[in-house]
């Protein structure tokens, strides 16, 4: 299929994807963490889908199946919501993970190892995330994971993308899932192909929750599509689409991470079609 | 009385209302949703108020009674934290239900029914919310609700704002608080009367949590009124003001949902007697 | 010492901290409420610290001690939290806590004087949170407060600083903690000496989680520093820089809180050493 994929290709398709977005408005249930529910929301809104922030055990098994898409995200993991995730998780809807800080603590690992054996159509993470996940999910297998916990920042990465790139294929290979490792350029594999996505600039990390806001609109995309289908390149086109609006953000006059963060979900809002198919920097990666 | 009440009177009133909160500070206890605890609080402390987030049933009892309104909204609900609503809202304070998503389980369904029980001074919902709540508590009664789960969108409405007037009136009458139901004009009334407000722009509700908000106004300007007062009005006060802050906001060169959030609060926080007297439009609906 | 403290010692030794954590990206761990999340989450991330929000029993006691420092804030309390609150601060990393609405409850100011009894590096609160915590951790000694339930206002203060003056410092003496009272100047104190801090805009009272944000950039501040350090000197040039912030943040255009709290993060974010050595308003007390 690559061959056929030129940029203008991934142009058409992530405008696609956006314009079904905000022609349905999917509704995309996150259980999520409480540093990035609003920002999230806002990001899903900004995109044309409809957020839902339930995470009660009382809910979801009634409420998950009525949504489009499910995004599950473990940044301030707890006992009493690790339940609901799973069942959220289980729902039969197609699911994104967002195993933040998954090397932070013995019983978050475990968490995010027992989400993943329930089939999530993409993982999103940094790289310092996917090599953590890849290291023990991994480990009765061949690693060349180099994660440690001397390198350890919480949520925020000591690692560029490129070297989480052989794990998060291995990690795909193993688990069926899309792998997408955000950095510098955001790489997405499904175990074979790789495709690097450009869009985004630097100061996006400096702002909390653009990870969190990203996965969530993964989820968004994955809701409007058909299954099974590409979801690698649904996973890159919203990868792309985040990214364009950072950049339009910070071309908006941003003078720091709080002005960004307002023109970026305004960008989101008002991506119009000449902009995202002829902005969307994705590629095939060799 | 109704008769008296132009479009002066509105505007008087309003300021009056908004003066007061400026002057008196009061202490408004929410126990709120996860995603709208910041854009709450800071919209009550932008009109003057002075927000408390407390939800520990260690805490509610001893609290409540010290503050001057409350507000209980089930965005995020839980097990855990229904007690607490139910005791907040059983602290002899006025007090104000947004029900968010009230359809979106049997679980919630119920804790909105027991709370509605405990006769809150005002419920602001979307038209969904309203239909779905009235059409479980008028249930052995006639209802007009034509909510169901085939249009369930979590907590964005898919109904206008009329299509749930009767509904409202219906579950005014029987439950005796007013009922307001938001929309591109927002409907308050007692199950007798019916005011409209016409104040506010679109774009609001691709900003989450903006409902949220707007109903810890209404407990910011119950908080300053003497009981009993005319609830109906001050709830309508409240929207308009919040509704004035937005379309405010907008002039003031919003470019999407989250630069409006920021001029809003802004607005809130600037508005003049000039601009409120002129401006809110409330009239009564006939 | 502080003969030699002028102006300018206090702007180098602020611009030094500032670029450590800049340099250094230290881990900061907050255990905080629900409202302040975001807001302190970007404010370390604009300064240069990797925040890290972490509440589950099942993680603080791994995760804490591989951080480099730790923020405790009571705001949104709940017994189920308050062991994880008591973990982290007893993990061995410099802490510091913020008492929000200390007088709240009962549950409460217990909660606050068990956590006081952790040995906080630092404590900072407003006027109202400080003469509450001292006339309880005090009630055995002679306390001048005036704290009263008449006078409550929740979270936000009903003193000005100079007012908990004398109970700040009996409490600095009584518990070894350096204590820090938010106000129009804000006044840090080891108990002997108090350094007041000039820098700020009155407008960050109307923005929520603002002194919950500066409490967590002590924390970043206490992270690149030695022990024993000079506590006081570095609480009080953590206050200097976000009040610092904050003024240039209204330089910018802020028309409100809401655009005050965005140009405070970007001028964090910006600071430079010119500014900082020039606009840092620390002094010695008398």
């Amino acid at each position: 299929m690559d061959e056929e994929r030129t940029a203008a290709w991934w142009g058409r398709r992530a405008w696609e994807l956006l314009s079904a977005v905000r022609a349905r408005a999917p509704l995309v249930h996150c259980v999520t963490n409480l540093v990035s529910m609003d920002v999230a929301a806002n990001a899903l809104l900004a995109a044309g889908a409809s957020p839902a922030m339930v995470h009660s055990l009382r809910e979801v098994p009634e409420f998950t199946p009525r949504c489009d898409a499910v995004c599950v995200n473990v940044g301030t993991l707890s006992e009493g919501w690790l339940p609901s995730m799973r069942a959220a998780a289980s729902a039969g809807r197609p699911w994104v993970l967002d195993p933040v800080a998954a090397g932070a603590s013995e019983f978050r690992m475990e968490a995010c190892l027992s989400l993943l054996a329930l089939r999530p159509a993409v993982v999103r993470g940094n790289a310092s995330e996917i090599l953590a996940l890849a290291s023990r999910s991994l480990a009765a297998a061949a690693s060349s994971s180099s994660s440690s916990s001397s390198t350890f920042k919480g949520a925020d990465s000591t690692h560029d993308s490129g070297d989480a790139l052989q794990d998060a294929k291995a990690l795909a290979r193993s688990t069926g899932a899309v792998i997408a490792v955000s950095g510098a350029v955001d790489y997405v594999t499904d175990g074979e192909r790789v495709v690097g996505v450009s869009n985004g600039v630097a100061m996006m990390q400096k702002i909390t929750a653009t990870g969190c806001a990203a996965t969530a609109l993964i989820a968004a995309f994955l809701a409007v599509v058909e299954e099974p289908s590409d979801v690698m390149a649904v996973a890159a086109c919203a990868l792309a689409v985040f990214g364009l609006a950072g950049e339009i953000g910070m071309e908006s006059g941003a003078k720091g991470p709080a002005s960004l963060r307002m023109h970026l979900i305004d960008a989101l809002y008002c991506l119009d079609e000449q902009t995202v198919t002829s902005r969307v920097k994705i590629s095939l990666h060799s």
